[in-house]
């Protein structure tokens, strides 16, 4: 039996979830699951993954579906397994379980979607064997997921709204995904004293989410070049001296996801440079979730992490100047060159299919400016809306060596100051964190983040 | 640095494999790697597996890259990284570095290549935004890689003449993919004990292959139900009387696949009965590599394994009659409903995006029969084939349920005394065999498959 049919029904909730929708738009609309996708030939295929948008109004991971939504009615397309499939691939439930467990108001098979689909507004699938069968049946071309116009655009300013404040059954998953990462991180900690590979630690991680039954959430970046923003590679050798950077999330069976970054010293011990620089970051860390609420410019979350950033290197003696004029000329950004984090849901950075509409509020765009325009949330803070808090430090060589970066910062950068902190190759602290009504929860708080809590889970581990 | 740059250079063989590919076609090819995949959204990517047509001649994962071969020689098609790629991806090797390490003879942005392509060959890529760009490119539609025609067909036909005899840099990522392998089995036995669930079992497993900078070659099954025989859920807990089959392989990091099965007591001990079927599977396997060398039918080996386990289960006072009437009415695909094995290769079943092109000797087809029709291989062995031999016994609910099979066996199944054997519910038992010149090399040899062997493996974690 497939395992999420073994989990509480989230029936009810996605009932509210259709209500909500019924509430925003008028027309029905029609989302696709997709299909597993090939790997190195078809019938070798990654795992599947459903559309986001799919589940979030599906409940769960079904291949090859679709569902209606009709003025806060679920209608599902669903075929039933053929006769070699439980041969193959054992028995799985059939459509009116299926529709029984996600609350269906009606179930057909596939073939029927054409003569239901019409008219229906839509978001696009993932795969684009699914996408060309949208095309088909709704009888119109479909625009990029990031371009979408008339209906479809309605739909998914709706499908924003209330994927961008998670009730509690997403919660609920949520949790699950953070607790089951935070283990996860425990774990790395733990085996890098014995390590001799930074894949090594990547297993011991990616062990813990495999036994738990989720998946990563996104690809895990384990490493000791901290300072290549997403390194996919985990070949290097682990060395005393070195900071090991992991950035790994679990992702629920259902798909929701967790993202968690801790950066912690391969001999259990930061040096005394690497030390002083993990407390600035973790400054600006706690500082923005302190100041967390609804109502808070997210971008002003990413300004103060900048600020209090900076006021730490000058207090260093790297930088020079006032920190509000440094964060003001993008100095923080060569050392900090991305945004503070981005919206956490059902995807890791929640929605971004859909371009900038989700993350940007109406109206507004990415800056041109070097130290904002990676961020990826330029929205007021509301209760309901989960986000990451991930502030970081990097001698990246590509930005350091730049003439250009060097003679425009000569005198905001100590750069034989800097020089000093050449053990601090990359540091980053990402935390996953819900804004409440009053405050904030920070989903996983249970992962520590002071430096003599991260030595002692990596030295109970030599 | 991407970590296989760090491997010996494949060069030398690469250009021995263009050399006897220009022997066979004359018209140029060319071959492109693909690119990676969305998962949920574009950026969220599956890990990137090149095209295997592709990695056969460029010997390195390359994404976004085209190969094209001529006359023995390579030219390469690869854009530099953009300015952006070193600050979130590090640095990579430049396309003059990756041509010096894989013996280009020239290199090309791909800008270059449409060029270079006019009446070029080709195999369809796998994934379709690269199929799109290629029929776009040659200017002609391109049919399924399992229905090629004329200069794609005749190029198809040359490169499964290369594929399937090995040369020994592709063994040497065999071999080493079927070391790590055998670490993951042994890894996966001795945590049997402990685990409560079949995921435990399967986060040791992948979690060797993971430490070892590998992937896995194919969705990996670890499961108390082996008689799903693809079977993908992992969530069941482990109980005493269960035998747990996994079907584990790992990948090299050049795309060499490695496809292990073993099934061993949760308790660390088999039950006598499981003992008893456990020691006929293990007949059937033992028997068919003995029997296997250049000219041997593969067709043949399956049917004595089919054989050696009719006898097995006569013996046993399962079956009743002759073994080779009992073969001959297809009574062993009750138990045994898959064939014997495949090809291996960089694909875990080699070259099966051709359909049967490769699996089939030109002229023959897939038999009707149901104790044939799943054979994925039929044709002589030859030097340089490496193959699976992967013997299984399973209780299969579909297949005995079915009233029609009830009937028609009556006289040949004893299901009385079959009811005795209930603990037996899947059995697996699958190598990785090289012919040779004189016989057999068994890549996975290392691996046990004794029974008391087995059992001293999982007893060591208790
Ligand atoms: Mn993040
Ligand atoms: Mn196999």
């Amino acid at each position: 039996m497939t395992a999420w049919m073994e989990r509480p029904s989230m029936a009810e909730a996605l009932k509210e979830r259709r209500r909500r929708l019924a509430a925003l738009v008028e027309r029905p609309a029609v989302l696709w699951s997709g299909q597993s996708i090939g790997r190195n030939y078809p019938a070798n295929t990654y795992p599947f993954r459903a559309n986001s948008h799919f589940l979030y109004f599906a409940g769960v991971p079904l291949e090859g579906a679709a569902i209606r939504l009709d003025s806060g009615k679920l209608e599902l397309f669903l075929d039933e397994p053929g006769p070699a499939h439980a041969l193959w691939h054992g028995e799985v439930p059939g459509r009116e379980a299926v529709a029984t467990f996600v609350g269906a108001d009606a179930a057909y098979p596939l073939a029927e979607l054409g003569a239901r689909a019409t008219g229906a507004a839509t978001l696009p699938a993932t795969d684009t064997t699914t996408r060309a069968g949208q095309t088909q049946l709704l009888e119109r071309t479909l625009p990029a997921s990031h371009e979408l116009d008339r209906a479809d655009r309605a739909l998914a300013e709706a499908v924003i709204v209330l994927r961008l404040s998670h009730d509690e059954a997403a919660l609920g998953e949520l949790r699950r995904a953070a607790a089951v990462s935070v283990v996860a991180h425990q774990a790395g900690m733990r085996v890098t004293p014995k390590a001799k590979y930074e894949s090594e630690v990547r297993a011991a991680m990616e062990g813990v989410i495999i036994a738990n039954r989720m998946a990563t959430a996104y690809g895990s970046i384990v490493t000791v070049h901290g300072e290549v923003l997403h390194n996919e590679q985990y070949h290097h050798t682990l060395t005393p001296g070195d900071l090991l950077l992991a950035d790994v999330g679990a992702e629920s069976e259902l798909g929701w996801a967790s993202d968690i970054t801790r950066t912690w010293p391969v001999s259990g011990r930061y040096s005394p440079t690497q030390r002083a620089i993990y407390d600035i970051v973790l400054a600006a860390h706690d500082a923005c979730i302190a100041s967390m609420k609804p109502g808070v410019e997210y971008r002003d979350l990413h300004l103060l992490a900048c600020a209090v950033m900076a006021a730490g290197l000058v207090d260093l003696g790297i930088l020079r100047g006032k920190p509000e004029d440094l964060v003001e000329r993008d100095v923080h950004a060569l050392f900090f060159p991305h945004g503070i984090g981005h919206l956490l849901g059902l995807d890791v950075h929640d929605m971004e299919d859909l371009g900038d509409l989700a993350g940007y509020a109406p109206g507004r765009e990415r800056s041109e400016r070097f130290g904002l325009g990676y961020l990826r949330l330029n929205r007021p803070l509301a209760a309901g809306m989960l986000v990451t808090i991930e502030p970081g430090f990097y001698q990246v060589p590509v930005l350091f060596g730049d003439p250009l970066n060097r003679e425009k910062y000569a005198d905001a950068v100590n750069w034989e100051r800097l020089g000093q902190f050449a053990d601090v190759r990359g540091i980053r602290i990402e935390d996953d964190v819900l804004v409440t009504e009053t405050g904030t929860e920070v989903l996983t708080a249970a992962l520590p983040t002071r430096a003599e809590a991260i030595e002692s889970l990596v030295l109970a581990g030599a």
